[in-house]
């Protein structure tokens, strides 16, 4: 069960060597995880109200080959971990068949406004602790 | 009586043609702008609490010529206009003697949150009617 | 007939007031450029090989009312003048029924790596011009 | 011996949360790493001649604190690995006395335009070598 988030690079995307930029790639991330809690319903104002509001605390990323002006690139977002507090999404960006960059983000949810780390919500646990068995399961 | 920004052009900055990206000079604006008022001793904070909160209402840019990777570019910055609302600023890059393009901006004062036109407070108005007047005598 | 392109208010384009930056509409309107010639059938390898690189010359920016954090964005690209070398493409930006934002750009076609002026290539300048006429009829 | 570089944040930087977007401080240590090297008397065009191009790797993120509108964030460059064709960077981006973030980059010095690994030049070696030593024995 992985959610795919579809992206063409775009000129302002690509750096002067003709790539597209590292810090664009947490533009990408951001996007799809946006996506991927709207797959399930969830819309941004939802998941504040549901007393989700995730913290970015570590972000790893790992790059093969670069993407270029023009690339249809598509990201995979999967949950790997889910923890009280905190959960952790890997996205991996493909163009076709090859692997370019792969991202892993750890999220802590917070109280919204304040900033205090805070139990993930019941309902939005349950979701993310499916996908991330799922994903042991199958990988 | 001209302000000036320096800022030197980032490889993240330059798109597939190897140029500053268009979008890119709004961020210079931007920044310029900040560090005008801040050059009066408002930061934005400041501002806000004087009445103060501009919203962009129209801006126009002219190209000349590209500016590149590693460029160190000159901004400055001058106000051609001020009514009850609203203000006009004029910025002009520059690298060495090249103009390498404008951007005139014209904000309109709102009250915080509420985003509705508001007329801009006297302390700041003075002091943009003086460079503007000053400015106009200049030319 | 007029072409659209599809957007979504993300977290990175929006700035500390909650509202899109007036620079990513840039970006947005340099997508949507993309996209309107891919819809010909032209992506840009294809542009260059046909002899038309567009250099943007001068923007216009007119905002009637912020885009904010997870707007759904339609924006419509429509070709307003055409000229030997220069041509002026209109971009309207909307959320639902309402106008939030207008951008005219006017780009010149250059030689790609040398950036002198050229005339459009005549399959883009007629594939223009038919919009332009239509535009201007239906106006 | 610690190379720092000066940032104020900017509006277009902060997201909705009102804090420094993660994307940006990819920004800030390429930045960060051209005035390091740019310290040293080299520029990225003198890199490239020296046949030096870092490419991006891998780079791991942490965040202890946000940046907010406004805020005047250092940025230390220090040398923390150099290999035969890889070196590693790691950045600390502070507030005054608070940690907010760091960054480690690990770059892979490639033959510009072709894109295959290469030794990393001597003098460029050498005086990386000088600093991950010296970083080496003040931890």
């Amino acid at each position: 069960m992985t959610f795919t988030y579809a992206h063409r690079v775009r000129s302002y995307e690509v750096d002067h060597q003709g790539i597209v930029f590292n810090g664009r790639y947490l533009e990408l991330a951001d996007a799809a995880m946006t996506e991927f809690f709207d797959g399930f319903g969830w819309t941004y104002p939802q998941l504040i109200a549901l007393g989700f509001d995730p913290a970015v605390v570590a972000i790893d990323l790992r790059f093969r080959a670069p993407a270029r002006l023009g690339d249809d690139l598509v990201v995979t977002v999967t949950c790997t971990h889910v923890g009280t507090t905190s959960t952790v999404l890997h996205f991996v960006v493909r163009r076709g068949e090859h692997d370019l960059a792969s991202i892993t983000t750890t999220y802590v949810n917070v109280t919204s406004g304040v900033g205090r780390s805070a139990p993930i919500p019941q309902p939005i646990r349950e979701r993310l602790v499916a996908i991330a068995q799922h994903q042991g399961e199958s990988s």
